[in-house]
Formats: C-alpha cells, sequence, structure tokens
C-alpha cells in the first residue's frame, strides 16, 4: 500500500472507546448467568459495549506480562498471543488490536455469514457482532520469552493455539454473562472467512462466536 | 470394586461445600487482575475456596443447559462436558463431579509433581492444589444434542476438547484474579499422570493449572 491508501484504510479504522466494565456488577453474577444463549435480538452492540467486550475477550489489563509483552486479559502460550481476535459487524470486518485499542479495517463487506458453517442449522444473526478466532503460528514460533516444549511442532501448536482460543471464549461468555448480552461459540466457514479476511500465510482460521443482545431479556 | 470397597472408597471423597462467590467483588476487579503469577506461598487453600474455584472452573449454574444436561459455568462442544478436571492435593488425587459438587477419591499419594513437564523449569509449590485437565473422548461421541459436526473425527475431537480445555482454564484464571490467587496453567507429564489417576481407556490427560495463596500478597 502506498501513503494514500494507507490514511484511507486508517480512516475506515473503528478508534474504540475505554473499556469500562464498572457497571456490569459482581464476578459472582457473572458465573451465575455464564450460558450459551442463541437467540439475538434487533439492539445492535454500540462502541462502548464493543471496548467493553473486546476489552474482556483479550484486551490489556497491564502494561507488562510476561517475558516483556503487554499483559492481557487472555493467557497464551509463553505470552505469544498468537490468536487475533476479527471483528465482523454489518458495515465491515476489522482486526482487534489489543495494544492500541482499535478495530483496523480490513474490509468493508458484510462477511458475518461466513462466521457460520454451511451445514449447520444457524445463520448470522441480523444485529449480531461476529468474533472470528484466527491463529497466527509465527508468533507461536517467534515467542519473545521462555520456549514451550515443542512451539515448532504442528501437533503441539495445535493443543496450544486452541486452548488460547478457548480462553478468549470464556472471557468473552463470562463478560456477555456479566453485561446480559447473548452468546455462543460455533464451527465457522474457515475457507470463506481466509478469503475474505486478507490473511496471511501462517493465520489460519479456527472457530467463531456470536454477541449480541437477547431477543428476550434475561429474567 | 465389591460394596464394602465402594464404601471405603466414598469415605475418602471430599464433600464439598456450597459454593459461595459472594465475597469476591466486581468482574471488572477479575478482569483486571486477570494474569498469570508462578510464585505460591505456603498458605494452604481450604475446602471453602476449593469449593468456589471448582464452582468457578465448570461447576453448575444452572438445571438445565442445552440438550437437557446439566448446565455448568464452562460451555462445551455440544454440552458434551468431556473435560473432567482431576484435582491433586498433598493428601491425594480426586475427580471433580460438578453434579455432585464432590472430590471422587482416585488416589491417595501425593501426584502433584507429575502435574509438571519433567523438561520444563518448574515444580509443584508444597501448598499447591494442581487441576489436571482430561478429555474423556466417548462423551464427545456421545453427545445427547445436536451433532457437531466431525464429532467422530479424531482431529476435529482435538479441535473441540483443546478449546473446552481452555473455557475451563480461563474460568480458573479469572477466579483467580477475582480471589486474590496466584495461577498459571501449563504442560505436565502425561503418561505419569495417566498412571497415577487410573483412568479409562477413552480418556487422556491434557494439561495442567497451578493454583494457590501467591508467595507475596498482591498490591
Amino acid at each position: 500500500m502506498n501513503g494514500s491508501a494507507t490514511r484511507l484504510a486508517r480512516n475506515r479504522d473503528i478508534e474504540l472507546p475505554k473499556p469500562s466494565l464498572a457497571s456490569y456488577g459482581t464476578v459472582a453474577a457473572a458465573f451465575a448467568e455464564r450460558r450459551t444463549l442463541r437467540e439475538i435480538g434487533a439492539r445492535r452492540c454500540g462502541r462502548q459495549v464493543l471496548s467493553n467486550l473486546l476489552y474482556a475477550a483479550c484486551g490489556v489489563n497491564r502494561p507488562q506480562g510476561p517475558f516483556g509483552a503487554l499483559g492481557l486479559t487472555a493467557a497464551s502460550a509463553s505470552n505469544s498471543q498468537e490468536i487475533d481476535v476479527y471483528v465482523a459487524l454489518e458495515g465491515g470486518a476489522y482486526r482487534f488490536e489489543p495494544g492500541e485499542h482499535v478495530l483496523r479495517h480490513v474490509s468493508s463487506q458484510d462477511v458475518r455469514r461466513h462466521a457460520f458453517n454451511p451445514r449447520q442449522p444457524a445463520r448470522a444473526p441480523a444485529a449480531a457482532v461476529e468474533l472470528v478466532f484466527v491463529v497466527d503460528v509465527s508468533r507461536l514460533e517467534h515467542t519473545r520469552g521462555f520456549e514451550e516444549p515443542g512451539l515448532h511442532d504442528p501437533e503441539v501448536q495445535k493443543s496450544y493455539y486452541f486452548v488460547d482460543t478457548g480462553i478468549i471464549a470464556a472471557n468473552v461468555y463470562l463478560f456477555a454473562g456479566a453485561a446480559g448480552l447473548a452468546c455462543w461459540f460455533h464451527n465457522c466457514d474457515r475457507q470463506a472467512l481466509a478469503r475474505v479476511l486478507d490473511l496471511k500465510a501462517s493465520q489460519r482460521v479456527l472457530f467463531a462466536q456470536t454477541v449480541g443482545y437477547p431477543a428476550t431479556l434475561p429474567k
């Protein structure tokens, strides 16, 4: 990209407001309300909720994590932070960048339908935020810290990046429980998403998670 | 086992008190305090803390989850609940049973040293609780609900059971953040643990997570 194209792309990035979870109540309630809820209503998540959600998922909660990298709410193997969360909205798709807490524009298309496996009896609700979990295996192979056993072994890598996906997914589930949002984790159309998200050779699409306001308010 | 042997084993089970997270503060603080902390002090976790920890990890938070099974704080593929959390303490090893909220006795040995990979520069602290994540793949193959694509494909199973391990691990990390406990997730000696935990053919040891009071109190 030349300079002006970069500036143009930057203009389509979404600057997230500073996250605040102050209004979300107790951790006891978050665990009590954790559940899978697939019925998403028509209300859209605003930027503040999106900011809070992504902070909870894998945002920066301290300047120094293990091995000199940023500290995130989500643990990862050797703090390699190898999972990127892509965010598919009606107006486009973005990569969440925890360090700057911004959504970096990657597509102007609505790619949310690809967040579902065509073989599954589900589709993207109109108001849903679709989170897409993408691993960059090169980050596992080039950590700054302690070399976990087998970081260069594809089978071991698999165990790490799926665990690290689950860690982010659980953060999202607990956040949703606390915030009164509906949420479920599911398979996706990996091939289609890899095409539309403009991935590097070292990146692979893994799973997706739907978040939104529930169709009916929880009791 | 004959009847009296069963009763004997039952006597060594640990009945956990009713869990309560009421004293653990806000969900905002849990996410803010989420981190890996490897320095465990000398104070042991009592039964109430153990009960609270295991409820947060994958305890029952509602009588009806998806597909007619119990609802747990941890999501799992088709709610198959295929991950068992084994708990290794100084006095023995146990399998956590969410439905009854008890620790079922499996060994009278202190097996905590096996919760670490012999190649890693770490060892079990004297006061640590070691959680050991064990998958039972037969539960993925016999879910009560919707058949997720590929539940009988070993590669797909792997993606599910590692994600589901990460989901429990994140719950433990957030609980630890909220409760002021130290916690880290790590590799383990899978062969040694499979031997001492008396596993079935369909069970496999995956990872371990250490929890305890921190060596120095968090600021």
